[in-house]
């Protein structure tokens, strides 16, 4: 296989595949990477934006960056393409063992949600819960319902064990969410498209 | 409309809408940019990986990445949906008048190109002849072929001509590339639906 070398090294350090000091976000990473190796979709983490300020190009080949800025991302972290689908989600941790804070994602996150949505596409958030290493994955439909009407902080995590889909973690793919995708959004996909697809 | 101010003030500045001193990218930022305001698609530009080497977090709000180096994307340049469809381009400008050297496309992306194509999604590129003023549309599927086929290193204006679609400059949106994508893919959804989908 052919795993980047970061990834690699992560992959064998590990004596078991229980969740252990592994974040959420290199879980995702060798799933995605389990994806494209055996064909069943092309999904990325993408890029941090970076407002690069100050180049020094001494090394024409390699230029070094001085100075440089992050900048909030505007989207989401993950997207791409599963059964000619566009999917997109956003991932969280939290420590927290009773509600997930809302301040975790940005409200331009939310529109972004909302908008893959209306022009059917797949979204959601897959939210760790650290402390209790439960990983689950909520529909952006129901995210974003939550949200407006019930104009809390925060989702609880019984709203999550309801309402959402939990992920087991495994030995390969560490987490598989496109079985949960498999089973809410594309085997159901009459009725799915008929909700989902832009008015 | 809320362009962000330097897309804006680009636009204010121009006197006409001929392509003088705009270069592809700001013409397809302000295309999206377009198809994102008028709630007809949402592609975005991915953001180029940076490999952040030293971050000074004297300044925790605004941590200055101090070391930082330009990484080769692994994909294509833009992504996005449009009518649920996984959407995926790479855009490249050439000096040329009368063939577009294939140097300009790394082997990772013809091979996302092709990766994208075979799950479903909608790939291609757009190439800016700069000289001549002319942008054309390609489908991955006829690239690839080429690619496989010819065996050359550059493919000529005239196959573009024949093959390609151009895409006209119009004042907004400036390079309506989802009308060619109408045409070619989603008007035609039968036929096409079985030559792109997943085997």
């Amino acid at each position: 296989m052919k795993y980047p070398n970061k990834i690699k090294k992560l992959h064998h350090n590990e004596t078991n595949y229980a969740n252990r000091g592994m974040t959420l976000e290199n879980d995702l990473n060798l799933t995605n990477n389990y994806y494209l190796e055996n064909n069943i979709a092309i999904i990325y983490k993408k890029a941090t934006p970076i407002q690069v300020v100050k180049i020094n190009y001494n090394n024409k080949k390699h230029p070094l960056i001085k100075e440089a800025y992050f900048q909030t991302p505007s989207t989401t972290d993950y997207n791409g393409v599963y059964h000619g689908k566009y999917i997109d989600f956003e991932a969280k941790e939290t420590k927290n063992k009773t509600s997930f804070p809302l301040t975790n994602i940005h409200k331009h996150q939310l529109n972004h949600i909302e908008k893959v949505i209306e022009h059917g596409g797949i979204s959601f958030i897959i939210v760790r819960w650290t402390t209790l290493n439960e990983t689950y994955l909520l529909k952006g439909e129901t995210l974003i319902s939550y949200i407006n009407n019930k104009k809390q902080k925060s989702i609880p995590l019984t709203f999550f064990k309801k309402e959402g889909y939990i992920i087991k973690e495994n030995y390969q793919p560490r987490l598989d969410y496109l079985k949960i995708i498999d089973l809410i959004y594309i085997g159901d996909s009459n009725e799915k498209n008929n909700t989902l697809s832009k008015k």
